[in-house]
């Protein structure tokens, strides 16, 4: 992982439309002027926002073609109905217009509250002066990541090079936090953007695979927002192609991009004190780990019990007892670092103060292992504190 | 629902053996003297306490019949392998020698802790005079139901009666409850005790029944214990046969019983302040309507708004997304209480102000409609506190 570099073949802005009532930016865009391949994944969860609806339709359209990206926060523009349709398809055009594109080649994104239409005209002013701070610069993609924070404690950028001969391909990307965003809702938004030259076939498959051990393996809370969206972006501008000889060192560094992001929003976490690495080994097949691994990082028992620093492992034990998968506890062995807790579904030979002191580390691992077979899962997730109720239930009107 | 009533041919104790360290009442007896016919239900979480197992196999040697029913709490003798199948088969053997019967007789229960040693010795010791303490008075009942307390704040018992001529048939229930408990684990232990003249398979029935809109509908914190029991004892001793005259008043009562403990054990959830009854309909069936329900029941966002009585619709359509069921957002309406929050997937018109004072109070009702069909379910549920951060976080040892 390198420096901040700015991929070639993209500018960046942001501005203030006055969306959010506190005045901060809440308007990111970038364009690739000579247009760029993507690809982009999308919530799984049945309640989808506008410009999700929109962007998808878009991609279509063009098969996958991007000219710019443009990324309002402060408003999620979701449950808004037919109006909300709309609004979305009028930032594209008015935006297509200042850009001289057609707005399917605009991919829109919204994140903040829900239920609330959304500002255009606030949009729509703010677009000129937006699109005419446009720049090539590390501070202008800075800019770009604020404006789309919403309650991130600090922003979240990384970037991967690597060199083909004398050139160099770089990776970057932004995202805004996973945890669940006072007052009403949550995205996770990720922006990848580099410069290697690829078709979006590629790229969707490349974006499959970094998502599948980052973005896809992250759990703060359990719920799933109704704007998550994942894009890649590809310039082509470094001329150098995605192809059997660069194909290897592109995935790692994707992957090492999406890891990062993935770790930095999990540690953002609304209130969350303690990040874990939480590993299941030994199921029958990955999907059974995944499963496992899920119900674990999502129990609320074990995730108080992590905020506490208790090595109560028998909340462990449970969780992968309620999983659904078929798990022997007899075979079940946890690992808290390097303290094996629990032995044979029994409680192992520990130190609790050690373990406990262990559990006192911003970040650590648990290992579970659930039997003998080959499936395993890695899942970044987090405590649950007080802190995330407060957050949270705060009345927001 | 009728005052506390004892249905007859039941006795109770409860005494001190020392099992929680608060010196707190921690061993219950109930003793059937001419014996009771039975059915159980028990936890689906695959990790099971050794007293479960025991319990099971018992009623299957006896073909459900039992003479007694002992609980300890302070210790739930799970995760303690052969040692704790051992530790409980001990303690049904001692208590059947000084009832003079055979061990399989004896049903045994077990809450509090996991992953410690059941101490066999204290309950010995404690064993003759918890016998010699054995009467068929409402104090006993109460004693008895006091000292399968562990986090409970109150105890929680019903009763209800019907007449049939000359002769009354009683249904009394005392539980524990399903908030998850400090230090260790979480149980709900539930006996419901009956004088009408039945056999097993018809109380099983029953017993199904009754649950499948009480105790199978209710979620604090989404965790299931490894403990879960629910045992329904007849003595016969009203000298009322259960029959298809009586069938439906049985079920009646049984329902009201089980319906009651429920909401008892909610209202008495680790710090909770606010039970909500969560009604979702217009399902394609009612295994979906309870997915669904399930789904907001034990969504962290939805359960901290419920905390700040913050009407956030959002959060509740949002958890409807990402429920796995197939559900039109367009066609989705949610109530809290009279106010329509959410109209065909948008917001609905609402005064925030009203809805947010309705949301007060301590119990209250949200009407969740997800399209045309037949399915619905109603789930007990209730919010998520810091108070329930600060139970389930504070270190143990």
């Amino acid at each position: 992982m390198s420096d901040l570099r700015v991929p070639r073949g993209f500018v960046f802005s942001a501005g203030c439309a006055g969306i959010k009532a506190s005045g901060k930016p809440d308007l990111a865009l970038a364009e690739a002027p000579r247009g760029a391949n993507a690809a982009a994944l999308f919530t799984r969860n049945r309640v989808v926002a506008a410009p999700l609806i929109v962007g998808r339709e878009h991609l279509k359209k063009t098969r996958g073609r991007v000219r710019a990206v443009i990324v309002n926060s402060g408003n999620a523009n979701c449950a808004t109905g037919a109006g909300g349709m709309a609004a979305t398809r009028a930032v594209c055009g008015q935006l297509g217009k200042v850009l001289q594109a057609a707005p399917e080649f605009i991919f829109p994104s919204s994140t903040g509250i829900i239920g609330v239409p959304l500002p255009v005209e606030k949009i729509r002013a703010a677009l000129p002066q937006v699109v005419s701070g446009l720049a090539s610069s590390g501070v202008a993609l800075q800019q770009f990541e604020q404006a789309i924070m919403t309650t991130d404690t600090r922003p979240k950028i990384a970037s991967a090079t690597f060199r083909d001969g004398r050139e160099a391909v770089t990776v970057t990307g932004v995202a805004k936090g996973a945890g669940m965003i006072h007052p009403n809702m949550a995205t996770m938004l990720a922006y990848l953007f580099t410069d290697i030259d690829a078709v979006s076939a590629q790229l969707g498959a490349a974006l499959v695979e970094a998502c599948g051990s980052s973005f896809n393996c992250i759990s703060v809370d359990g719920d799933t927002s109704t704007n998550d969206t994942l894009l890649l972006l590809a310039s082509g501008a470094s001329g150098i192609k995605l192809d059997s000889r660069t194909r290897k060192r592109f995935a790692e560094a994707l992957s090492d991009v999406c890891q990062s992001l993935a770790e930095q929003i999990v540690a953002d976490g609304e209130g969350v004190k303690h990040v874990i690495r939480l590993s299941v080994e030994g199921a029958r097949t990955d999907a059974e780990a995944h499963a496992i691994a899920n119900t674990i990082a999502t129990s609320m028992l074990v995730k108080t019990a992590w905020a506490g620093a208790d090595p109560n492992w028998g909340r462990i034990l449970a969780a992968v007892g309620r999983s659904g998968i078929a798990v022997d506890p007899a075979k079940v062995d946890i690992f808290i670092g390097p303290h094996q807790v629990c032995r044979q579904g029994a409680k192992g030979e520990f130190s609790e103060d050690s373990a406990h002191s262990y559990m006192l580390r911003p970040q650590y691992d648990i290992r579970v292992r659930v039997g003998g077979g080959r499936g395993r899962v890695r899942l970044l997730t987090s405590d649950l504190t007080s802190e995330y109720v407060h957050i949270n239930a705060d009345y927001s009107t």
